[in-house]
């Protein structure tokens, strides 16, 4: 059995690489930017974020907003790029979610490297984010950059 | 790239193995039960329904209810057993919906073999179809057998 093919395959359909912004006075020019790669399942069939969460060796399995259902979640930025990336890498999505995680992936690495603490940093990726899960729902609203 | 194992992965978290009963009165005991295999995707995202056509060699894909959505769907109960069944023995599902799985393959090559048609297994075909999906919506009402 090919693990990391199958999980590639199962995050193409359920999973989610996400960049969220909260206003935060004690953030560089007031946002937390917090990058994420999360599934999730039903309590019933929650095996499968076991062995994500066993096969990355990272990340957190928790209850979502829902009774119902898990989340496995990796918010790490130095896991995101160590552990998630590269798994990405080796076995890419082969849908047009492929190209979220390009820009998610390059997000992270920029973070990782202390990027979005400088002004032209934080703006490449504010609007790399914006450009991200246009298919489905934007998740992104614009954002002003008040510096 | 493993495909065979992505594309199981995937079909672990949007894949749908169903079996439906619908009132016929030209179908032995007046029910017409029909099994199929499908998996839905943002139209945006169909790259990945091609995937499975192209690889299992049978389906068709064609709208959803809803306008956005496309569905890969395989109903022929010959390439259920030939092609569709195989597949998921070849790469099984990880999660509790393996257990799905096998009931439906039971189903299909019990229909192969005609078995639906005689009392006993349209009966046994009745009792595993109730006892699917129970981990998420009941698709399955309890059939009242009038023979």
């Amino acid at each position: 059995m090919q693990l990391g093919a199958y999980l590639s395959g199962y995050a193409d359909g359920e999973g989610c690489f996400c960049v969220t912004f909260n206003r935060s006075k004690r953030h560089a020019f007031g946002w937390d930017i917090r990058p994420s790669f999360s599934v999730s399942q039903n309590r019933e069939r929650a095996q499968i974020l076991e062995l994500f969460q066993q096969t990355f060796g990272c990340g957190w399995i928790r209850p979502d907003r829902s009774d119902r259902t898990l989340k496995y979640e990796v918010r790490s930025v130095p896991e995101l790029v160590k552990r998630i990336v590269p798994h990405f890498r080796s076995h890419p999505l082969l849908s047009a979610k492929h190209r979220d995680f390009e820009i998610f992936a390059e997000i992270c690495e920029m973070m990782s490297r202390g990027e979005h603490l400088m002004r032209e940093g934080f703006e490449r990726i504010t609007m790399l984010a914006s450009s991200m899960n246009l298919t489905g729902k934007k998740r992104y609203p614009r954002i002003e950059i008040k510096v």
